[in-house]
């Protein structure tokens, strides 16, 4: 039975296949693709302003698509701000929108 | 209840701290620290030679201590690799040591 942190790290992989198959690239995220995995797998995180800025960062090549490389760089800086909220040990709340 | 992906990186965090709390600076993996998750947490992936140069490469300020940062930038290089494996949908298993 896998570890904790590789069925972590396989949870990563295994979500950005379960979305970047349903059309287009089935190895790339378009943008209807990427909303999708965040609505319905980081609901809390994002708006449409900060989905198009989001977008933008990430499709370095800007080709309206997310390739699984800058999938796992946008991931890495959600969990270096988990991080931070985790050392703060701070009760403070995720911003509401 | 938060979803799979929101808990695989909260995983990667709590994981990291279940180890750089032990010794030394609280928020930073030390040599011991690192091999003890290593072996731990992903056993599969890691023997002596390549703990060493795995840990040259990693602690980029020669301090003898890998800090989170680091830490997500050596999960994502394995998310990668677990990337490509997944893609290929190989029936490769992981090299034997």
């Amino acid at each position: 039975m896998a570890c904790p942190l590789e069925q972590a790290l396989a949870t990563m992989v295994t979500t950005f296949h379960k979305y970047s198959g349903k059309e287009g690239d089935k190895y790339k995220l378009s943008k209807a693709e990427l909303k999708e995995l965040l609505n319905k797998e980081l609901p809390k995180q994002m708006d449409e302003a900060e989905f198009r800025r989001l977008m933008n960062d990430l499709d370095h090549n800007k080709d309206s698509e997310v390739d699984f490389k800058e999938y796992v760089c946008f991931l890495a800086c959600i969990t270096m701000g988990f991080n931070e909220f985790f050392k703060d040990g701070s009760t403070k709340q995720p911003r509401k929108k």
